[in-house]
């Protein structure tokens, strides 16, 4: 069993979807709803770790023990966390959140009634969050999530898998969290624990909190190594 | 004081955002929490009134009495309210959602990698959700809310009211409340009932479930005129 003691450095864990805004109205987003980013959070507060988690717009109350900084955007989230981590050490990065990976070009101040919307919108691609942290934070150990789609038409679990090592190293990641896309919105999941070397660990299916009990366990013994 | 009596016919009310997908993970949507709305069918239902909810996704539980049916697009809402009115009777129609009024022309299935995202997405109009069951309802009353901006470069309180007018009309609505930009995502508004002919009526500034007590007064005074 691991040791409950406390390491040196804060966990920095991103949650959540972002919100990237057409006009002071209308935005993109996506329907995560924060729970494995939060019950990560709560797991290693519940450890005596330092926790801080930067999140997006989710309805869930913040985590005893945890010190949390609410975003809206990508660029809003990647700003947070690089203002928290500066001249703090860092133990753990984990890269929870389903941070959009475009905006829109232009955010129009208001509410344009229909008829003055343009016909469509320009995407321009957001910063890379994770990855940029990852250059910056100087983390004992970096780790990310991976929500991939798994149907045949995707490749299956392979293709999946696929995408996940080419983000990890992308990324320049210790490890990946691969999840199924039907995670999305959902209290439960299935998901891979995926290193650069060897196989896809699973990590089992079931409740998010119970997965994220694993996920906590199997980082410890990382950063004991 | 207006009677408890319940009137004949339903109370159909729509609530919340509404989400358009461009993929499985990715919409366009709106910081709409559902308050106001959700705070009239409660007040409805507790005045014995039989009270059917079409909701877009919000984090509010069902308001006790009321039948609820959770939608995501402004199609489904405008579909399930269809189904809803078939065949029944409707006392009240009350348009409090903040359906989308464009959604992305095409929706992709499954989860495109950023590398393989379009850099722009064409945008189409979606149908008058209000408008549409104004036509179709046969209400005794059609009430529906209009969000505008009044910040002086909208032209102010007055170009919100002249939005808010035209809205009324075009609808074919008995009323329309006119909202402040800033009642998004927010406890409390300030807004105003306007009719046809005559000035707005203030229905003060305050908490949402305060003002839906005002708009459901006036409302049953209007249906025993």
């Amino acid at each position: 069993m691991p040791s409950q003691g406390k390491l040196f450095g804060m966990w920095l864990i991103t949650a959540g979807p972002t919100r990237e805004p057409l006009d002071s109205v209308r935005f993109l987003s996506n329907g995560s709803s924060g729970t494995m980013g939060y019950a990560l959070a709560a797991e290693a507060a519940r450890r005596g770790q330092e926790v801080c988690l930067v999140s997006g717009p989710v309805s869930l109350p913040c985590p005893e023990g945890v010190e949390r900084i609410q975003v809206q955007s990508a660029r809003d989230m990647l700003a947070a966390a690089e203002e928290t981590l500066s001249g703090r050490s860092c133990a753990v990065l984990l890269g929870v959140a389903a941070e959009s990976d475009v905006r829109p070009r232009e955010c129009v101040d208001g509410k344009p009634p229909k008829e003055e919307m343009s016909d469509h919108i320009e995407l321009v691609p957001n910063p890379d969050v994770l990855a940029t942290l990852v250059g910056r934070a100087g983390a004992r150990l970096a780790v990310g999530f991976a929500l991939e789609s798994m149907a045949e038409d995707h490749g299956g679990f392979p293709g999946a898998l696929e995408r996940a090592r080419g983000k990890l190293e992308r990324k320049g990641l210790d490890a990946i969290v691969l999840n199924q896309l039907a995670s999305m919105e959902n209290p439960e999941t299935e998901c891979w624990w995926v290193e650069p070397l060897g196989e896809p660990k699973p990590l089992g299916r079931g409740d998010k909190t119970i997965l994220a009990v694993s996920i906590v366990d199997r980082l410890q013994m990382l950063l004991r190594d």
